[in-house]
């Protein structure tokens, strides 16, 4: 059925009820779907990959925005650049795999040679008039926060990355990102519209009834909860809960790992939010057994027993660092009802497969719980499909970083469309 | 290719040539395909299932009508009900399987639990100020016809569904359909507009040349002729063929079995014809050696000679009821160029596989008459794309019911889009 | 994606900047390639197929050009004729096969009964108001030119393919394509838009690096070539191939064998080139070993090594003929980003497969090239995806034709949406 949205954007954003969630068009209508890759996409910063992807001079990594292909290089100063990934003679997409190695770009059409830099060096049978100075691949913007690539595909990227970078690099220094190696990554296609893989992820009140293996080591306060609904016993459940964040967070931050919750998920251009959680019980990681999947630690952590470093950025990752392993997802749309989802396992650098690490111990964990979340995410895509589909209320507990997403969101595409 | 229709939709509408075909945009176009779902499958009564579907209290059925989920469940007062498939709280579909049963329906997303009447039972973590009442699942109204159920979408169905009821309800009440049950059912999709799928139901010109396994019990006259091509001869039979349907008719409803054709195709806004025909030389029934299929017959027929029941309705329906069985057909747009054709076989609740019936005799001349016609309907949806395609003639001695489909259609439409 | 192009197809012509490739949408835009099937390929001659594929009283090929599909039929007084593939009734396709014989064309729904001549025999139950003789096929302009077809569907087809048949059929009758037989053909699906199939065929810039197999028997020179690039041994070893192919030029002409250049691709509505060419060495013909394929010559060939006759049309086909056997192309839009490419080899009508010529053989170079180039054009496609696409400058010294390409292109849209 064709997918025409009846409703202008504008007026649909101006009419969004804080607090529920959005209406049908935002997760079925490729009109809308085309806004958000154009102000979304195309003008914030994107996570898309880890250093660690690259390694070595003249490693690359080609990610897709979108329609935009970009490839990422590792150049000969150990810098890490980007380029849009099309030729500039007759716009051949250039490099073909997802990762490989190169001396100098070169094009398989008619053979135009680039740098690492993105310099024309060779262009056969041009003739004496071109000038190579003028067809060098275009950059693209991208920043490492210690490790983590983000793409900025604007000309004039929002400038608060700084601010980002800042308040993040003290927790995010201790895991020493640059130093791992991706020992197993995978992409699954959600059946829905980015918005809900990413709503979905911005809460788990939907975790004790689908994710069995995630929830093992986490405590059930931490999902937040009614505190009008608690009896005695949770209620003094939820206050022990209290304490032991707290207590954690002091332990953790006397011993220089930053820890206590920083927001700014709906409050910045470049949104973000982190927080250091303690594991239940005496659970390492996020395993299938809790306990740590790399027995080489990263960085500074000497204790496998350290909890979990979250982090979350708009519009389009989450990553959990412990202190043996880190996992980071971060989320291209495809169309207006599909999305791909790319989750690396990172491990210290020179950790040994089958010696430190087991890779399905490894990864069992959030492989499982990436499946249960995809197939929720389509159920909320096949209901939003239903003419009688409402946004309903986010719960004020559980739901509320739903809310500050859609808030976040709302207020990006506003400020591109108008109030 | 991209399908845009040129020409307005109203001006297709108001240049219709009656006892012509449409025109290929009818059939080809997106933005008419969603006008039809909008103007006729959201506003009409649509059949969609049997009461044999859901036997017993807590069993549901999923029907999709467009993007229009709708589960239908039997309440424990045995009452069917029907409600949207669609969450309250952030819009997942409620119910996955299309024929289940349940105790409550509970959301597979955060467990929220509604009753079999639709009312939300629990939800948790929404804290005080959430209002259960203002959260009940909305309701989709259903009409029983002795058995047949048939949804309407729209907030005010057309009334005239009352009419029909009180018409037919005499030609179906000998049947007893309340107490059958599905002996066998399948989808298949047609490589067509549900248009087409129509209007090939609607004439049996192309019969004699394309169903060799259900034409085998049907009377050649019966299809329609033109009676300025019939020789002496062929008037002769033509003229016993009147006769014994007249003498047919006379006798059935001496016994209680309304029979004489009631015909409203295009007439009313629920649309509808009847009629009981009697079928050629000793057949019973419609299956490969004509003889009855189910030895336990139907209601109050004791007579497995005893003819079969025609009832077809506007938009998307038609069936056929015969002593032993019947077998009902509803088609459910998909898009523009695809339609899903369900059919169901019904044979007495307590008629015992194996022994009454064999399931592979029973369906055998609709499984074959289905797959012809689907491959004639994706013929006229192929010449349909071409420019070249121009609106022929119907025959006015066989085809005079597909146009009437097209007189309702085009009316509907035109009464809803403007003259 | 949603493909909707922003700037209006008149601007887009209008700022078309010579010497470089096209903007993005001319290769993506659903609307865009609307409008080349509507301007380009409904109003020009189209290349489709040969004599020899319907080389008897009664045998049809049908081809499809986007949605309008053709039914091509050898008639009882040999003529080749051409009809819409569409019924005159309810529009139902007519013929299914792409090859088949038959005596009258029967649609298969109601049986209407059409002869060879396209009028309209036999329709049952019509009444005695219905006018057969208004309810023949519609007829498709089609021309043979030495046994190549090219069909019109335009009411008024341009006038100028006399010219190019004038110029042309004294370089073709040599080969006496009537009576060739299709030995082997293929269709392919190009992941790319039309036109970049045919740019891709209009230079060899990209062959050398691409085509090992097709670059065996060709001189390195007749790719085109930047003089300021060669050093003393390279313009030595051009000079040579200009005496060579002149010398050729010479001795085929006086042999018989037209041979020289004839160039219209931007200035004539029915562009076309040819030019008769050596083959290196002791090259014969396109194959693995470069030797004859087939030992039955066509036509009045004697010598199996006489060069290769080049003839490229516009818009859609380019075609090989050596004295042992020709291969032609013809380019059969789908979509904004596929396209069909349809290959035939032909040899002579009475050469025996296994005993005069190896199918294997016959196949194997164009097979392995059109794949190659089939990568190539897919390369450009997702390239041109890239919102960072920008068209860039075509070698003056071998993209000369690709140029000519566009030109004509840009030239045959802007007559038909203004400039
Ligand atoms: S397109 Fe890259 S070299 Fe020609
Ligand atoms: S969407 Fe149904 S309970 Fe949340
Ligand atoms: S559609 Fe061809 S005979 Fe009816
Ligand atoms: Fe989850
Ligand atoms: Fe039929
Ligand atoms: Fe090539």
């Amino acid at each position: 059925m064709l997918d025409v949205t009846q409703t202008p954007l504008k007026a649909l954003l101006k009419r969004r009820r804080p607090g529920y969630c959005l209406e049908a068009p935002f997760y079925t209508s490729p009109e809308i779907f085309a806004a958000d890759m154009e102000t979304i996409f195309q003008r914030h910063w994107i996570f898309v990959a880890v250093e660690a992807d690259v390694p070595e001079p003249g490693d690359s990594t080609v990610v897709d925005i979108g329609g935009t292909s970009v490839v990422i290089v590792r150049d000969d100063d150990m810098n890490v650049v980007a380029f849009h990934n099309v030729c500039r003679h007759r716009g051949a997409r250039l490099v073909h795999d997802y990762k490989t190695s190169v001396g100098n770009l070169v094009c398989r059409y008619h053979a135009w040679t680039y740098g690492l830099d993105g310099q024309l060096l060779y262009a056969e049978h041009m003739g004496d008039h071109f000038d190579t100075a003028c067809h060098g691949l275009k950059k693209v913007h991208i920043r490492s926060l210690e490790g983590l690539l983000f793409l900025c595909l604007a000309d004039e990227p929002p400038a608060d990355f700084d601010v980002m970078a800042d308040l993040m690099t003290p927790y995010l220094a201790p895991h020493d990102l640059r130093n791992t190696k991706v020992a197993f990554e995978m992409d699954i296609i959600e059946p829905g519209n980015w918005k809900l893989t990413m709503e979905n992820n911005r809460e788990c009140y939907h975790c004790a009834g689908n994710h069995p293996e995630l929830t093992v080591p986490l405590f059930a306060e931490g999902f937040g909860f009614a505190p009008e609904q608690l009896d005695e016993a949770g209620r003094q459940q939820a206050e022990r809960y209290a304490c032991l964040v707290n207590d954690n967070h002091g332990a953790w931050e006397a011993s220089g790992f930053p820890s206590r919750c920083l927001e700014h998920l709906d409050d910045m251009v470049t949104g973000f939010r982190t927080e250091r959680l303690p594991l239940d019980g005496d659970a390492e990681s996020h395993t299938l057994d809790t306990k740590a999947a790399c027995r080489k630690l990263l960085g500074r952590f000497n204790d496998p027993k350290s909890g979990a470093l979250h982090f979350w950025t708009q519009p389009n990752s989450w990553h959990h660092f412990m202190a043996d392993h880190a996992v980071t997802f971060a989320v291209f749309p495809i169309d207006a009802e599909h999305s791909l989802l790319r989750t690396k396992w990172l491990v210290h650098k020179d950790a040994v497969e089958g010696v430190d690490y087991d890779v399905e111990n490894l990864k069992a964990v959030w492989v499982a719980t990436n499946d249960q979340d995809s197939t929720l995410v389509g159920y909320c895509q096949t209901g939003a499909r239903s003419p009688a589909y409402e946004p309903g209320p986010y719960s004020p507990h559980t739901e509320m970083l739903v809310d500050k997403f859609c808030n976040w969101y709302v207020g990006r595409m506003t400020d591109a469309h108008g109030a």
